[in-house]
């Protein structure tokens, strides 16, 4: 179907004839697919002796919708939409071990095995939501990746804005939280050896059209619907996120990313409790250093590192 | 064979019909067992009326040889001992995503696809080598990985001095050096989230009975025989490697590693060329931080770090 809604997506009558000497297809093979778009939601008048024009798009998630203007430079520069996968990152990382190229890009409509942190899982329903992944070949250290997951955030965060107006911040190290509650998780997977990474799969689940959030999350969870009190679409977060993803770049390689992402931050300067390894304390978090570690300041005043652990912050996510 | 040689590796003797019953097989196939172990070069003496005596043990890789009398709380916790196979990383990996515990140890006599970094390739031939892979689960962020790269070469470096009385060096960050050439490379291969290792495939190659370097690598390579003059064990090898493996979890505790580590350096306080990305400088190395990056002096003074790339020590390994 991608291929016919190409020929549509500009808005213009396009004959049958040309579509199916275009394509290489019969006339019947036409209909059969404009058939199909209909039946996903897409409204194409057909014009007596003119042929066909599409009048209504669908939030629907597929490729063609996905790169019809996208005019990035990489990121996005293969994209394969599924109905339902296990886990967007999985079936990436399955590409990426048979060569797929930086800046691949892996969108699911649902997910049945979403995966968060320490095996947590990852809620995708479907048509709701959207489930993404990005594959990454930087030349980096295994030691640069925690930078890289505070960038994911920042992209995620102005593809949002960008979009939806919302004021999308990171709870670190890059929980995407909208009015002090979360709508979006990322995960960063990699294969490296001690010097060098070999590739990062960059996965985030953002709640979209997500109305009824399940009891048991819902002081901690929303969807942008829900926040902006309308629908928004997917495919244009989809869209946005990408080219935030190379504005994001370029803000790494200027040094000024630090700066953007302690703006967008919602827990520098935030009372916190952290629940590490074996023990669990309180402070104020001080600063987000570039290797990805939190500083937090104890009330006996020492500062403390932390690298890995839960962090609730005040105010946030149901911790008062 | 393994079952069989357990029961003969305390050197006693050891009645056909005792084994036959411990293990429940039929006389017969304990003949054919013996017969066996013979053929892998197995001196087992047959006594009239009394039973089997081992009076010679080959240096096969097996795994009942690695875990006879080796005593470690973890390391090697599981020994799989294969013929050959084109990685014992590789192996070890797929193992690992399987569930495969901490300790796992999977050992070969000859690897057809051994790889080193960047993609390079790695020697082990039949018979001459050791291919060996230590699965880890250690609870660290990733940027601990290169601490425990070096740690590796601490490791393999004990247990080679230990078992040949050679000096066997490190070369940065974790090349295993003896009379200025390579005996030993040493591949650590990770899969983790931006927080978390999920787990570390500790890889290691050792050139121990190899008396024909080709020619090619012939001012660079060497192998453990070759600098003793005589042959040495692979089976005591992998065991002291296993026991060094624990010794130096022991230092990484105390706080005393990093001095252990600079004592076996090679590369500290001396002249060394940097092959980094796009460009090659030359300088002194001077330290050595827990982070595992190398801090070069250069000839203008200025200090600079390097995280990844190939260094080239003077006098060692061809370089001059």
């Amino acid at each position: 179907m991608d291929d016919i809604l190409k020929a549509l997506l500009p808005g213009e009558i396009v004959s049958g004839a040309r579509i199916s000497k275009a394509l290489g297809i019969t006339r019947a093979a036409v209909w059969k697919r404009i058939t199909a778009l209909r039946e996903r939601g897409f409204v194409i008048d057909s014009l007596d002796r003119q042929g066909y024009l599409l009048v209504h798009v669908p939030d629907v998630l597929m490729s063609s919708l996905i790169t019809y203007g996208l005019e990035t430079k990489w990121a996005g520069s293969q994209v394969f939409c599924y109905e339902s996968v296990d886990s967007t990152n999985r079936v990436l990382r399955t590409m990426a071990a048979d060569g797929a190229g930086h800046g691949t890009l892996v969108v699911a409509n649902e997910q049945t095995g979403g995966r968060g942190r320490r095996g947590r899982g990852w809620l995708t329903p479907k048509d709701t939501s959207i489930a993404m992944s990005l594959l990454l070949r930087p030349e980096i250290p295994p030691a640069k990746v925690a930078l890289l997951s505070l960038a994911a955030s920042v992209a995620v965060a102005k593809g949002i804005r960008q979009v939806t107006g919302l004021e999308a911040g990171i709870k670190w190290p890059n929980d995407i939280v909208v009015n002090g509650k979360k709508v979006c998780g990322i995960l960063l997977e990699m294969d490296a050896d001690e010097q060098n990474v070999h590739y990062i799969v960059a996965g985030a689940g953002i709640n979209v059209h997500l109305m009824d959030i399940p009891e048991e999350i819902r002081a901690t969870a929303t969807s942008l619907d829900l926040e902006l009190g309308h629908p928004c679409s997917r495919v244009e977060i989809v869209k946005a996120v990408m080219r935030a993803t190379e504005e994001t770049e370029n803000l790494l390689h200027d040094g000024s990313f630090m700066s953007v992402y302690e703006t967008l931050s919602v827990t520098l300067g935030h009372p916190v409790s952290v629940q590490a390894v074996g023990e669990t304390f309180t402070g104020t978090a001080e600063q987000i250093r570039e290797d990805g570690v939190l500083m937090v300041r104890t009330e006996s005043g020492s500062v403390r590192e932390v690298m890995a652990g839960d962090v609730s912050v005040r105010g946030l996510m149901g911790y008062v």
